[in-house]
């Protein structure tokens, strides 16, 4: 069985290979029809969609799957127009390949122009949220890329309708079926061939829990962008403004508590709570969130004691870990021992102190008076992303269409030599 | 032995990974320092660095080394005096880190910047020629980054003398010594320990001929910048110009046989040579050069009859294989066989063939009327290279400062909330 596996995974990643060199020489107009039309195939859709949803929904129900993971997984008519909406604006995004980067001329006489060009075949592998279907497919295709998708078994359904409208596109397009496949199959066999498949695959975006992402980095061979977990931190320091801090902080953790931008760990300075309290914890209470406080914050009505494994916690939930430190360099400290190099916040009216925290500190997002639940590649301007990147390596932060993209140099002279 | 050896490199990443946090935060202007008094050691130094290099060339001839190789690792007083200038070049450059990649607004309210910071520490591996030591280190202590060279065991006094003067430059701009440190030992294992160190190595460059590289990415787990061997085409086009042609192709070959942007390959036009023949390929054999020729150029006077493998062959040497192709998609398809996508070069005089060229190979450097000898960072304006990478992800083509750079995110708001 695992060897049929195993062929079938080859025979897609050859495919994708071959598709890849045609997609390289396609023109940004042809994979810009082919999102477009993709996107009127989501629209024309959204009942099949919906009830290949609720195939998955009774699935995730009967497994017991947590409230979280039941809203990521979840489709309604507002969402699948939503995924409609990305794909529009990735196609309406500037072309990233052949966009030239950079240019100079040389005293030898040389033109040197640096121009974006495709990565090749990228595979990604995703757990619950069927969107990332369509927003990995349309960013890979966007790039130029051929792309493998292995959706998780809970979106397994889902994810199925929204690629067969994602092909309607390609073909619409006359771009090559092969730009983009879905593993068909739920057996694990599938991603073990994916992660060494160095021949077929130039990188793997996992996008998922730790542990799925653990196992992706510890056994592939194939280049990874590292998308760890969200551990986000809100610092509230000793000149944050009160009333931006409980506007923010709510906002943080409660409008979707289940994406990896959601803040997991709120951090107040010890000056300000000797001041003014922490009512954006006691408003967070009464949003029904369970607020972990260390120390005295355990104080505060409604909290809950906090354990030590609380801190350095992807709780994805109604559940926010809460600690007094002292000052700017506390906070990095305790970032720095318990975050995840995601995204990080300070609030904060002192400049000194935001450019000491954006200095110091190196997470992949750091912000300043602002919701971490912005840490988002639609947010940021990039149509739509693929994933949050934590590591360094070529792609960092949300993953749009341009950070899809390798370059190469094209090198102009007139018979020159190297003296 | 190789438990003392594993000891050793751990406590090496240990502190590589500290003066990486110092280096993070140092300025430019002490990291410009540091490179500037490593060029007045260096300069100062001549005497010791030539014996040290004595040194090695005794054993390099003792062992056998070829010409090329030999040349590689031997300094003068004139390639002495350039080892100080590259480390003035890569000071005088502007400073990578904390520059502001891109910088937008979002209608959310949001102000986004993309800001270069250092990758962390950087872990070397290279081959014989000493220069690199200088290079590399100036590379990564400018972009902010830690480095661990592993020197070749042929260069090895030459590499220390070397590394002595870059220390000096270390301390005095006052920075940590462990910024630039050098692996005191021929030992191998201390290869295999830098290759799987991720938690204090954050990138390998690999910098060498086939076999280590080779070696590199198969055991690597810290990621690579892949840097394969330099296996450079010409492709003298149906318009080319001759004495262009004849230019170019010398000095690409002959001007330093052994590095890796020497062309190693020279395909000709079916069109042209039976127009205008090859004289190029006779001057080469007039320069020394071995012409191993496939086909009608085999019946060129001095010529040797090329073998299969000559083609895809990276000589490094004072030889070159040479092959009649059918246009310009003859010889796009025999770079795409053959081809190492290091450097490839077209000679022409037609803006569509160019095009052809340019659009359809995905070398990281592809070259129009000039000598593929200018495959380099120096000669790319970067002041330096680590090396030429040939993969696609991060880094590509000469490998300088601003390479070896990450980045990350900084967003700025006034309590702004995500609807």
């Amino acid at each position: 069985m695992s060897k049929d596996i195993e062929r079938m995974m080859q025979d897609i990643g050859q495919r994708a290979r071959a598709a890849a060199r045609v997609l390289g020489y396609a023109g940004g107009e042809a994979r810009g029809t082919a999102l477009r039309a993709a996107a009127a195939a989501i629209r024309q859709s959204v009942s099949q969609i919906m009830a290949a949803n609720v195939e998955d929904l009774d699935h995730g129900r009967a497994k017991g799957l947590s409230a979280a993971m039941m809203d990521r997984l979840a489709l309604d008519s507002t969402r699948i127009q939503a995924i409609a909406q990305s794909l529009e604006a990735v196609a309406a995004q500037p072309d990233p390949v052949g966009a030239v980067l950079a240019e100079w001329d040389m005293p030898s006489g040389l033109h040197i122009q640096r121009v974006a060009t495709p990565l090749g075949v990228v595979g990604v592998i995703y757990e619950s949220r069927p969107n990332v279907t369509a927003d990995a497919g349309a960013l890979c295709l966007k790039a130029g890329n051929a792309v493998i998708l292995r959706g998780g078994s809970e979106s397994f359904h889902s994810s199925r309708a929204i690629h067969a409208c994602l092909l309607q596109g390609v073909r619409a397009a006359g771009l090559p079926e092969d730009a983009i496949q879905l593993v068909p199959t739920r057996d694990r066999a599938a991603v073990g061939a994916m992660l060494t498949d160095v021949a077929h695959i130039d990188v793997i975006v996992p996008r998922g829990g730790k542990s799925l992402v653990a196992r992706v980095q510890d056994d592939a061979r194939v280049p990874v962008f590292a998308h760890l977990e969200g551990i986000c931190h809100i610092y509230v320091d000793a000149a944050a403004d009160l009333e931006k801090a409980r506007r923010v902080i709510l906002n943080a953790k409660t409008r979707r508590p289940g994406i990896c931008g959601a803040v997991e760990c709120v951090l107040v300075d010890r000056a300000f709570y000797e001041a003014q309290g922490a009512p954006f914890l006691q408003d967070l209470i009464a949003a029904g969130v369970e607020v972990r406080a260390a120390g005295e914050l355990a104080a505060i009505p409604g909290s809950v004691a906090a354990q030590d494994d609380d801190f350095g916690r992807e709780f994805l939930d109604m559940k926010v870990a809460a600690k007094i430190v002292d000052g700017v360099s506390g906070a990095i400290e305790h970032i720095g021992t318990y975050g995840s190099n995601h995204t990080d916040a300070i609030l904060t009216e002192d400049d000194a102190a935001a450019e000491v925290f954006f200095a110091r500190l190196d997470s992949a997002i750091l912000m300043r008076n602002a919701s971490t639940q912005f840490a988002d590649g639609g947010e940021f301007g990039m149509g739509a992303e693929i994933g949050i990147a934590t590591g360094k390596l070529h792609a960092r932060g949300p993953v749009g269409a341009a950070q899809l993209t390798a370059f190469k140099y094209l090198v102009t002279g007139d018979g020159t030599v190297r003296p």
